[in-house]
């Protein structure tokens, strides 16, 4: 991938990413000044849908924009059932910021195409007509493209088509934009990606775009590497990955005689609490270096275990993204769901116990287990392994299966529990993880627990390179370049 | 589906199925005297593949046709782990019976393609070019077509082509051929299907492979209705859904507080043994019939839950195999295993309880569990309606559904367990169970297990249509066309 930019407004910034030099650009509240000479030719900007991304970026837009006449008009299907909360959150027909969707479509200069996957894919043409010539087309997520493949289809040639693709989900785009007025530049980083650039601003529309929702920073893909990478990333350990690791462990501790309540806490809450945390400030080998040495031995022997049989199913995962078949299953799954809609996961005894383990927790006292330690790390550093052999940047690969996980959707997870939030993600996310939770809850029973519990000789291999993995220094400069906020829940 | 053929050789019989009227062919070892007939142009028949089916099929048609001048000559690659496993069986290049695998395709009236299914679609182009003009190929499964039909492929046009589909694994095709020689027409079922007829034999020879095999009885299908139903059936209650059910009731009654072996006992051993030998005799009404009051009331909500999770991941399955996804990806998954070959799923902690239970098992003493009942009944059922639904005929349904499971596979996993013995079927059906047993698993205890567990409202019209359910008469139908020998294993 040769991924090279320039930007007439923005300052950009060369970074060294374990030996890759990768162009990004920092965000922050003191450049929303710059803000309208990247949208010199934008007067309104539509979003439309108001699923996940849809009101955290029709809001963080509105306030970053504010003042600057550059109008943010939100495009709903009528009848919508979101009318009222984006009415509660401001944009009223009476105000002339809420209209039908296929009419804001052809009004503005920016169409922000935020509904559902499946919506996209099956109004594509309808959506493509509309587009005024010489507008742009704006995406947060490469779906559209993965299906667009598989059917053959391609862009109209008279629009500039763009992607800024936020790497955390909607709530949280909003909730640290909000954090961020107090800390210059809290936020979600976004990759950013030009599929056609007609009259020349494409790169600056999409760094305005980015920096306007707060993007501490943002930095470049190509939307084909961001959807593989993205679809990939939330079946694995952002979604659908911790979800069966969570679930194997938890069964585990169960089946060695601890209370409901203990595996849970050894499980769940070690990962979503104190783990993600240690991650998230001093990096993945921190959480090996804080054991002592029973600990070390019991996190490096999980890990050797679990490396193996995580990278198998992750392998199918990419695969699967990459041939189109798990695009092909997200739209045949949307037209199964008139006969069964999908059903929650989340009510299950093991998440009936994390409400009450939730309800009296104490965070201090959530253990670091390390046997869920060793599991987990070699989940995330094996997802990573697979990206960078497929040739994805480094900065995509970090928060793809890091900084997302960590920072983003696992707080989330310990505020609410996993399960919850895989039940309230976009449907896309929300298919994966039913998918492939499973897979990885028995692959690493059946292959890990297995080999530990029989004594097996392990992969020593995949340990020592664990101590010396380029993705410690990539976290620790991309730690650099934003504040440390964490993500406030919760009242 | 319109199915019609004729015989020139062998009397056809039409039954009634669920309102429906079928042709079909009986067997019997008082048929192999017009097998010359049938085949009176084939000289040599060739099978390729020594796997599953390679084995059992080789050594029937030989016995079939002993002192008819048929040659039944074994093909394999150079150097195949196979050739001693074949000379064993009297195979042998020093008489003639065995010889290089395209040697024999080039040389073969007959041409059995009996290898791995990701081998026949690797080589598909050299075999067809080896094939004598003229020539008969013939396939046990539809793989091939699937197969073919995502890459644009076609058979070549100067030789017939013809499929007999044994419903049931090479070892039980031989196996009961074996208890056949008491017992006339002890056997295994087949479907025949008709692709190409060049010279208007292919009906009939068909119908002697299946007769020489030991089929019972043999009935038409398409190619392509074959490999629908046979791939989807594997991963339904085959292998894969009666994997997934017994893990999670295994679990279930482990977390209420059961001993392993119990637990074992209540899921597991029930099912392979007690409760298919009584679908197998009297069908599955007749399990339901069997409990007293509390047990039939605890029947109908563990099938009333039960019925629809079953549905929605059966529905999955028949669409990932019909879009030719389910195809695709066990060409990927081949692609893998050079890096990552299968490992065993035969190693986790239940089935070494099921070790310890099947050694000190006494049969008459397996409980016939209601609740575990009423779950397996339901997938299997499920399985059923969707078949039907998707415009199969009542004879494949009742195959690919029922008899198969109760008497051929199930057999088999009471006698080595259900994982041990997933592990040791085709690659095609291996990597299907893999994927699907834990789908099946989450969704029965996400859905079914949580409805049952919070007093949800159930669906009794799905416990309705079981009463008067068409597969009841189908299943007696089919029993009366086949002397009713249990297949015996072991010592």
């Amino acid at each position: 991938m040769n991924l090279d930019f320039s930007s007439n407004v923005f300052e950009t910034e060369t970074i060294d990413l374990a030996g890759t030099r990768e162009q990004i650009v920092r965000g922050g509240r003191d450049l929303f000044h710059k803000l309208p000479a990247a949208l010199k030719d934008i007067d309104q900007i539509g979003v439309i849908g108001w699923g996940s991304q849809g009101p955290a970026q029709a809001q963080n837009l509105r306030e970053s924009l504010e003042g600057t006449g550059v109008k943010v008009k939100v495009g709903l299907r009528p009848g919508s059932s979101s009318v009222e909360d984006a009415e509660a959150a401001g944009f009223t027909e009476a105000n002339g910021t809420l209209g039908e969707m296929y009419q804001v479509i052809g009004e503005s200069d920016l169409v922000l195409l935020l509904i559902a996957d499946a919506a996209q894919a099956e109004n594509q043409q309808a959506i493509f007509d509309r587009l005024k010539p010489g507008a742009t087309l704006g995406l947060s997520h490469g779906f559209l493209l993965g299906h667009m493949k598989t059917v053959g289809a391609k862009f109209p040639d008279n629009v500039n088509v763009i992607a800024v693709c936020p790497k955390g989900m909607g709530p949280s785009v909003r909730r640290l934009y909000e954090q961020g007025k107090e800390v210059n530049g809290a936020g979600i980083n976004a990759s950013f990606a030009v599929v056609q650039d007609i009259d020349g601003n494409a790169t600056d529309v999409a760094l305005a775009w980015s920096i306007a929702l707060g993007a501490p920073f943002t930095f470049q893909t190509t939307l084909e590497q961001e959807y593989l990478s993205d679809i990939y990333g939330e079946r694995g350990i952002l979604l659908g990955a911790v979800h069966g690791v969570v679930e194997c462990l938890y069964r585990r501790y169960m089946f060695q005689g601890m209370s409901e309540e203990d595996a849970f806490n050894e499980s769940c809450e070690s990962i979503t609490g104190p783990i993600s945390k240690i991650i998230s400030k001093q990096g993945i080998l921190a959480v090996y270096e804080g054991f002592d040495d029973a600990g070390k031995a019991e996190f490096e022997k999980a890990y050797c275990a679990s490396y193996h049989p995580a990278t198998e199913v992750l392998l199918e995962i990419y695969d699967d993204v990459e041939s189109g078949d798990e695009i092909r299953s997200v739209i045949a799954a949307n037209k199964r769901f008139e006969r069964y809609p999908m059903g929650k996961i989340d009510g299950t005894r093991m998440w009936e116990v994390g409400k009450s383990v939730r309800a009296r927790r104490v965070e201090e006292d959530i253990p670091v287990n390390p046997f869920t330690a060793g599991v987990y790390c070699a989940v995330m550093v094996a997802q990573c392994d697979i990206l960078a052999a497929k040739g994805h940047a480094w900065s995509e690969i970090a928060n793809e299966s890091v900084i997302e996980s960590v920072d983003s959707l696992n707080p989330y997870m310990h505020y609410r529990g996993v399960a919850y939030m895989i039940d309230n993600c976009s449907t896309t996310a929300r298919l994966g993880a039913r998918k492939w939770a499973p897979r990885f809850d028995y692959l690493l029973t059946q292959q890990a627990f297995v080999a530990i519990d029989t004594g097996a000789v392990l992969d020593k291999k995949v340990f020592e390179a664990l101590l010396t993995h380029p993705i410690h220094p990539v976290l620790k400069t991309c730690a650099a370049l934003r504040p440390s906020v964490d993500i406030s829940l919760g009242e």
